[in-house]
């Protein structure tokens, strides 16, 4: 199988009510075809929805951060992880202010999955294709330094591949459960986007990936995890 | 910026003692050129260089996680999370029965980084290019369900690249401070190899990473661990 993954750039400035799926399609290189999976990073989403709040005090941020919270997991010193009104475990409840006009910060999306089933919506239905969308932000990793981006909402694709039950090359059973590809593909495009390049999108081609998940499934249920 | 990702199938059982830069070389579909990165599974590296045991019982598999960890993180059930006697956090100290024999288990590589050195240098001196190359081994993430492939073992690439001090499209100084690019690599070339396909190697292209880095440098040290 081969993939080939190219960035978006030009899409410049987004501003509170622009239409992120009319940005992508003017900058587009060159057209979508079926099965690409448009990878979009969840900044542009949350301009253009006016998830953006004025912030230019570490107080006024962390006030924002502690609003964007339902819990909070671990703090040191001006760190702050926690889990996000959406359930997702990060730092700082994603609250960022890299990338925006000095003085303010952005917020995730309110609904990541939706902000990502209508990019998907207005792109298929402007290029005739069947697409998967992701919507990104990046992520710490409790273990391993460095930074990488996840998926925060998906549209029509599976959160999950499951392997259970597949056989390997010997005809044993599996023990790699579950994949998440999403979180792969979504790492896979940073690398076209870079962090301060303005490429805040990019377009997988290759995968043959159909599903109807929820970027939620990817976290791990309280239960189930042991390092909360 | 574009990228390309190519798997190389066909590789084959390897035994120990092969040698996987030929394998490699015998199997590509396509000649490499410089700066192409090729992205290993450990476990055809651990299998030619023998890191392969006997264990047939839950018992037996048992002892050698134990054996193989220098520390111990949590237990639930069968699950052990330890450090392995590299350093990194995973689950059963990366001990792995799938895709070998049954009845044996496949181990890490005892020096990943070794390990890929030499597959660099044979893969440079028989194309004439200059390479980098990753091996991989599949993780699962403590807040995250879902397993992503992450580097173990690098050589000619850098363990983390590093944006302190780079400025946004504002001017400002960005807070993402470093990105372990070489796992977003990692995770991509995954895309293209899949759990089951007998596709142990993938090609990376497009990308112009030079460094000296060294996989445990992706691995946060105890002091900064905030969920050890």
């Amino acid at each position: 199988m081969n993939l080939e993954i190219f960035g978006v750039p030009g899409i410049g400035e987004v501003k509170a009510g622009d239409d992120v799926a009319d940005l992508i399609l003017a900058a587009l290189p060159r057209p979508l075809q079926d099965a690409d999976i448009v990878v979009v990073t969840h900044k542009i989403v949350s301009k253009a929805e006016g998830s953006v709040l004025a912030a230019s005090t570490d107080e006024a941020r962390k006030a924002i951060v502690e609003a964007e919270s339902a819990g909070i997991i671990r703090r040191r010193g001006q760190l702050i992880i926690s889990i996000t009104r959406h359930g997702f475990i990060c730092a700082n409840a994603g609250v960022d202010r890299s990338n925006v006009e000095p003085g303010n910060v952005v917020l995730l999306p309110r609904d990541p999955d939706a902000s990502a089933h209508r990019i998907r919506h207005r792109l298929e239905r402007a290029t005739g294709t069947l697409l998967g969308v992701i919507i990104t932000d990046t992520f710490g990793r409790p273990w391993r330094r460095g930074l990488t981006d996840v998926a925060i909402g998906i549209s029509g694709l599976p959160a999950l591949i499951d392997y259970r039950g597949t056989s390997d090359t010997f005809g044993s059973v599996l023990e790699v459960t579950e994949v998440a590809a999403v979180d792969e593909i979504a790492a896979a495009a940073d690398l076209v986007m870079g962090k301060a390049t303005g490429t805040p999108v990019a377009v997988v081609r290759g995968l043959n990936l159909r599903g109807e998940g929820r970027a939620i499934d990817l976290v791990r249920p309280p239960d189930e995890d042991l390092f909360r």
